[in-house]
């Protein structure tokens, strides 16, 4: 390659991709996927799906499904964003709402997302510590350019509830606080109602865990039409069609058969629940976990070697080399065989 | 609102969304849609989707799209590039490698993307204007921080051939040029064997048109291994996800029927040297086209008023109050029968 050619491209580190398992039959509990299938009625919408309509374009603004979302939730079709997973709607978000110049504030330990999103859009940002217990204190978010709060936070498993999140966006009333509720529909609390009270709130949410829909990229955004306003100009600067036409109706399949999400979110918190008492049992020191993951260390064995012992075993966790995690693992909560699997195998460790 | 939030926003024109016809039963020639279904092996492909396997995150990068892809054209895998349409794939690009800080070039008339994309990435650029007959000088693309050339272009629909094309690329050698292929299949001449020879060329592609997906969202680019490698950087650092499953699953069978999509592109290209006869022959001005629409011009009826009658008989073609073009209309090729129709209407307007 001529060398002059590197004076174009963008400075950015080179990606590297992360470990793939060469096996076919291996327990996945490294990527937050849901161990259930989406609702059968995104069967029926795949199956019913008219294919000769995909020689035209899909409908850009996803009118339909911002409907079905806004009748779900409690918004009009023009309080409501979507967009191609929420990666796609945060990364517009901050393209649309981090323009003043000013640092934006997240957390130290979170979504490791957000800070490459700062770099790559020139938006300057600090990070704020969470503390011992890895937890958000609300009081430090404030005087800034923005704030992304992620609740439940990731991979720390940990939420605040309704008073931590009105103090935020109470703080912070000349800038947007974006509430990233990816693993919301595991927890106890959503900041969604809020969105009709305060002007300067963004909350968005995926269906790719709680929905089981994380292979049709779908994600959504709430907010005062002026937000959704910005937010879908952003879009169509960039690119108009992000929802593909299958991808619509699968989101609007899955929205409308309520009772089997209700029922699969249950089943997911109940195993949860039950493996973070199994954990704590064989010695491991457990977060309060508000999402479909489980965020734990233990005194004697280190994270690594556990999730590299764990692998001999066809069984893969997440594991953060990153400072102040770095002997906590991160534990998809699968099912309920594929945990007892999980547990018998730390039970081969941990004697 | 309160007022103060304004200063977060970013600074882009809000988007008005184009008129939709408000009937279900219309003849739609102002999209520049495929009038034929994707191929079988589609339908196939989608009605064997393990709807289960929704519920895990694609494919990132589209490996297997992207080796099919690279049989198909020549390349390895590592040269192959597939994003969310290709708009997203251009955004992406521009992105990518449009950072010398030079002013990069692209002709006046061509597709409306570019300049907001520059816009909004803070891309100085510069158009080139075409002449009279709206024909690109390839001479005129040199001493700049990047080329983008849509071959054909858009809304012109004229092509240049490899001579013209070499010539833009050898001007260029120390920034990157990208061809933009949108219409290709309907033309006689592609870049994209040239991506062996040269360093500085990035040809992109779409599904959008020939392969009738636009209802997919498929793009793809093609390029030198360094060059694709800081392509997926970028996509990795704003959304890793880009093509779903059921995109990736819908590309991959298109590439694989061969026939069926070489069979399509011919039947559009007859209808279409059909209907440019036909045109000609009710006192149209037409450009010879390399697309799958007509770009034209009539001596007595201003293109507006054409296509506002046109409106009137359930016929939408696509009209651009733009300088230059402002008499013009864009004409997409559908069926013969939708073909025949528009001429039956047109010559009830011109006698």
């Amino acid at each position: 390659m001529n060398e002059n050619l590197k004076r174009n491209f963008i400075d950015i580190e080179p990606y590297v991709a992360g470990e793939q398992p060469k096996k076919a039959d291996f327990i996945k509990l490294n990527a937050n996927e849901n161990p259930y299938p989406p609702s059968p009625k995104c069967k029926e919408a795949l199956e019913s799906l008219e294919y000769g309509k995909l020689r035209k374009y899909p409908d850009a603004s996803g009118r339909i499904l911002r409907e079905v979302l806004g009748k779900y939730y409690g918004f009009s079709e023009d309080e409501v964003f979507v967009g191609n997973g929420s990666d796609d709607v945060l990364a517009l978000s901050f393209r649309a709402f981090f323009n003043s110049g000013k640092k934006i504030l997240f957390p130290d330990i979170t979504y490791s997302f957000y800070p490459v999103w700062c770099k790559l859009m020139n938006i300057p940002f600090e990070t704020v510590n969470v503390n011992d217990k890895f937890e958000i204190n609300p009081e430090m978010y404030s005087d800034c350019g923005g704030v992304v709060i992620p609740n439940p936070n990731a991979p720390t498993s940990l939420s605040m509830g309704e008073k931590e999140i009105r103090k935020v966006i109470e703080n912070n009333k000349d800038s947007i606080v974006i509430i990233d509720e990816a693993y919301v529909d595991f927890s106890e609390y959503t900041a969604i109602d809020l969105v009709h009270e305060y002007d300067n709130l963004l909350v968005t949410q995926t269906m790719s865990k709680s929905r089981s829909l994380a292979g049709m990229r779908i994600g959504m955004a709430f907010g005062q039409k002026h937000l959704i306003s910005v937010l879908s100009s952003v879009r169509d600067s960039f690119n108009s069609y992000p929802l593909d036409t299958a991808a619509q109706a699968l989101a609007i399949a899955s929205v409308e058969d309520d009772e089997y999400f209700k029922n699969t979110v249950q089943k997911i918190k109940n195993t949860r629940d039950e493996n973070i008492e199994k954990l704590k049992s064989l010695g491991f020191t457990v977060l309060r976990s508000s999402t479909n993951f489980i965020f734990c260390t233990h005194e004697k064995y280190k994270a690594k070697d556990i999730m590299e012992y764990l692998k001999t075993k066809d069984i893969y966790v997440r594991y953060f080399n990153k400072t102040r995690i770095d002997n906590y693992l991160r534990i998809t909560v699968g099912t309920d065989d594929e945990m007892e699997m999980l547990i018998n195998a730390l039970e081969g460790l941990i004697k």
